[in-house]
Order: structure tokens, then sequence, then C-alpha cells
């Protein structure tokens, strides 16, 4: 994979790292003090770790990948304010699972998928732009942004979010989705600069508003900071 | 202007981009759904958009005036833990009118006003100071910092945070202001590294206060990171 | 000392620098109407004033000192998301005192400590480690992490979170501790991309403790940035 690269660090916990500042870790029994205090829950004892400086859609769209096709449960998704001084958010999401090779399997897929997940995030020196797609919804979808299980789902990020607000209506105008949320800097985001539309629907509507979306918001976040290409290669 | 870059980019929404990586966007019918989810009145068709990854203080001033200028009403002010990598604010400030040509007239005076409004504020590596007066405040300051409309209001913001808290007892003491409201990391900021003091009262005295505030905290910042000029032309 | 600089810049108020962009102020007689709006106790005539844009921790173990030092209390800790674009948290602490000459032994101690307390702090560019121990824990610690008052406590910070779950889950493994808290990017944090945990007990437990997340945390941070090297001088 271009993604996950497997130095050897020595430590038998450490699964990989990949684009993002993203770290994928396992811990087979998590200590029995701890899940209190961090509030999950104790029928895991394996849990799962993927995290990273920055991006938050990327790695939760490889998430919901990894749960589809491992033995494991999302457990919790927590968003830093993040990027290294851009404008969004880091990611923390914990996979839990009764035995750490599915943790680890887990780990591996999500790091694997987020070569693909950054595809369609596209920045420069002024901001940035994401586009996530699935044409089933799975747990970390559901978990983090309320989207209807087996259904087709998309996210439109826009930073600074003016850009955001800008491409959400435009969205929304191109076809027939379901708006299922929306996020900016003071309203459902870490204090990130984003304004972020999330919607659900037909598969091909869906497909439809982000692509309407991303051919108005380029252009603008081009205006302010000059040419902003996709980070590995755009899959929508 | 200075501060306007019209920069063509082909899309019918956009006006323009200024200084802090700001851009001025306008919505002539923002959809209806979407009213809704950005708890916008819907009384308001068209809105015009201010979004910038650096300054929160200038745009919101800039603003003020554009409120003055225009048939608009500012109807959201949001401020993301921004300023890329730096110690403040960013910014997104949406004006409503019944009119489209009332909106780009509000953010064309407000991306015009930019040059100006960051003329108090000085910046080094290792923090910024900011300055911001007006004679007689409008809906954007009443609305972003509780200034009583019509009368003189000031602002004074330092970072990191302590010189801030220094500033606001030397602004106190210098005239008979009336303080309106302070603001800290803890309280009432996005987690910025901010001080923030907000004055009100008669304006020499006002004025009066702002520059003795500036005088304590620009040796202060200087003797953390050197020199820290203007980002353009003082004003006050 | 390594760490204060004292450059001069003609300010009564000026104390002194440090590492992490630290500045050091006092106020002799803070105005009687700014107290309430800082929400700070009016039994304290005079204040000190610590703050930087890099480090939380360091700052609140050396403000730990300088109350045991000083006839002063803690009477305000505030944390930004800050570090200058990285993973985690500035800072604001403010002591109290009756006379301005204990404010100003307190900044002075405060600023003379940092040097030691970010000697376990190793970074590089994907993150940061800390670890903060102190025999004897006093107000500070009290204040900002509920340690136990005059017992050993100890402090691990990892950054990006993945890490410092990891490390807490080591940490508690290593020893017999108490966990006084655990802190993550939506739990007790200003949204900084750290997982932290809180520990007490017997000193040579807690140390023992520390040393082991420290055996884990560094090699992991190393995969994700390279070297990480001590900011100043390792004091664990």
């Amino acid at each position: 994979s271009i993604t996950i690269e497997n130095k050897e660090c020595g430590i038998t916990e450490f699964v990989g790292t990949a684009i993002g500042d993203t770290i994928g870790l396992v811990i087979a029994n998590v200590d029995y003090n701890l899940h209190e205090f961090m509030k999950l829950d104790k029928k895991f004892r394996s849990i799962g770790i993927i995290g990273g400086r920055t991006g938050a859609g990327p790695q939760i769209m490889a998430a919901d990948e990894a749960v589809k096709a491992t033995n494991t449960e999302i457990i919790a998704i927590e968003l830093p304010r993040d990027t290294k001084g851009g404008a969004g958010h880091g990611s923390l999401i914990i996979f839990g699972a009764e035995d750490v090779s599915d943790a680890r399997r887990a780990v591996e897929v999500a790091l694997d998928e987020l070569g693909r997940t950054f595809g369609d995030v596209y920045a420069n020196e002024a901001g940035h732009l994401e586009f996530q797609y699935t044409a089933r919804a799975s747990y970390a979808c559901n978990k983090a942004f309320k989207a209807p299980i087996g259904k087709a789902f998309g996210l439109i990020v826009g930073a600074p979010a003016a850009i955001g607000v800008l491409m959400a209506d435009t969205a929304v105008k191109a076809a027939n989705v379901e708006v299922i949320g929306y996020a900016s800097p003071g309203n459902g985001t870490s204090f990130t600069n984003e304004a972020i539309l999330f919607i659900s629907g037909d598969s091909g509507a869906v497909r439809q508003s982000l692509i309407a979306a991303r051919e108005i918001g380029k252009p603008l976040l081009e205006a302010l900071g000059g040419k902003a290409p996709s980070l590995t290669q755009p899959y929508i």
C-alpha cells in the first residue's frame, strides 16, 4: 500500500502508520480500571486505536470499512481541533473487540483505506475541501455523523467555513438528497474553521450533490490560496 | 483597494478576497431546507458571507461598517479557533438581506474595510495584539460583543493571554470607561490564547484606554518575540 | 538560569520570559472592577501571571513549586488550545497575593523552574510526549489535576492522542498507582490531540509508571515522526 509504512519499532502493540500522521495501535487486554476512566464498555477486552493529527472524515470513513470487514465495533470517536495549524480536525477512533486479532485486523484495514479516503481532500495554504462517499454507511458513519445504516451517505467539508456554507447550499440544490446534519465553527465542530454538510439518500443523488459541491468549492479555495490538488487520488 | 483582490474565478457567488485569508460570497436564494439546519431566520432569502482564517475582531468591525452602510442585518457570527497556528480566532459572519444586491454590497463594504481594521493588529512569532475602536457601535459589535448601539466601543486583545490580562488592567485604570465584558482562554473565547477586554463609554475615554493598553502591550509582546509591526496601518 | 531571559523592556510589571514563549508579569493592585469580570477573589490585591503559547503541564508544575516556595495562592488556571500549530495546550496561570513582592517572587520561581519541567517533554514534527513527576503535589497540581495534596503525583501525555491511550494502559499496568483522572480530545482537554493520565500514589510506584509509559511512547512517536528529543534535560 502507498499509505501504510510498517516501520519496525519493536512494540507489540504497534500496527502501522499512514497519511495524516495517523498511527494504528492495539491493546490486547485493556486495564480493567482504565475502562471506566475511558468510558469504554467493559465487554471489550481488546481495543484497536486509530489516531491522526490531520483528518477526521478520512479516518472515520476508513473505520467504517474496517467495521464492515471485521468482527469489531466502534466504541469511541473523538475529534480534536488539529491539522497542525490547518483549519480542521484530527481524530481518535477506538474499535472494540473480544479478540485482539480482530482489533488488529480492523486497524490494518482502516490504515489501508486511508490512501483512498484522503483522495477527495483538496488543500492549499488557505484551507481545504473534503468530500466523502459511501454507497452503504455502516457503524462509524452512524456514530460520527448519524448516517442511516445501509444507505448511501455523503460528506462535504469546506474550510474556511465560508466556502463550506456555499458548498452546502449548492449540494442540496443539485440533487434530491436528505440533509442529515450541518456543522459549523460554533455548532457541532471542535471550533474548526469548517462548514460541513451531511447528506443521505439515493446513491446517484448523493454523488451528484458531492460533485456539484466540489465543482463550486475548488475554484473558490483556489481564488483564496492557489492550486488545491488532491492529497492522493480522487475516488468520487 | 489594497485589500480586495478580485481574482476572477468564474463563480457568480464570489465577491472577493482580502487580508486574513478572508473570502466574501453571496447566495441569492438560500435553500429553504438549509435555513433550518443553519438556524437562519427564513425571512432572509439572500445572504452575504464573510469568512477568514485569521482574525475575528477585524472582520466583525468591518461587518459593523457594512451593516451601517447597507440594508442588511447580521444573522450569524461564529468564531473558530484558527489563525493558522497563531493564538487567536478565525471568523464566519453572515449578513441577511431581502435582496441579493444588498447582501453583495455588504460583503463588498466589509472586504474593503479590512485593510483598515487590521491596522491595529500587531504580530510577531510569539503572539499578537489587537485594538479596535468605533465612535458608534452598530449591530455587528452588539451581536458579537454586547456593545451598546450608538455608543463608542473599544476592543483590546492580547496573546498570549497573560499580556491581555495586564493590558485589560491598564486600560480600565487609564480612563473612565465602562467594562462590557472580559474573555479569556477558558471563558468566552473558542479556547484561544487571548485575554480580551470590551469597553464602552465616552469616545475620548475609550480611545485613551485603547492607547494606554497598546503602549504597555507592545513592548511586552516584543520582549517575548521581537518586533511586532502593524499588519497594515494603525488607525487608532 | 538557562530559562529566564531578563530582556529589559521598561515595564514595571514585567518579570521575565522563558521557554514555551512564556511571559511572567505582576500587577500590584488589580483594578477593583476588573476583579469581578475576571472572577478573581477580591482578597488578593496583587496578582502574578504566567502565560505561555506552548505547554500547560510544564507551567502548572512550575507554579506548583512557586506556591510551595512563596506566600501566594493559585487563583486561576486556564488552558487555551495552543502550542503554535502543535497538538497541545498553552497556559494562563494567576497567583494571588496580598503583597506584590510575593506575587513577583512566585512568578520568578515559576519561570526559573520551567527549564526543568520541560525536561521530560519530547517532541518531533508529528507530536509530543510529556511526563511530570512530583514527590509532593501542592495547590497548582490540586487545582489543575485534582492531585491529592502532599502525595506523589504523575502526569502522562501523548499526542497524537492514540499514543496517549496506549501509554495510559501501560502506565497503570506497570505499578500499583491510583488513577486520578483521564482526559482525551473530547473530554477534559481544550480539544487538544492528547490523551492524558493523572496518577497518584507511592512515589516509587508513580515513577515506575511514568518510566514505563515513556519507554513505550517514545519509539511510537519516533515511528511516526522521527527522533523526538527532550526539549531541555530529562529530570525523571
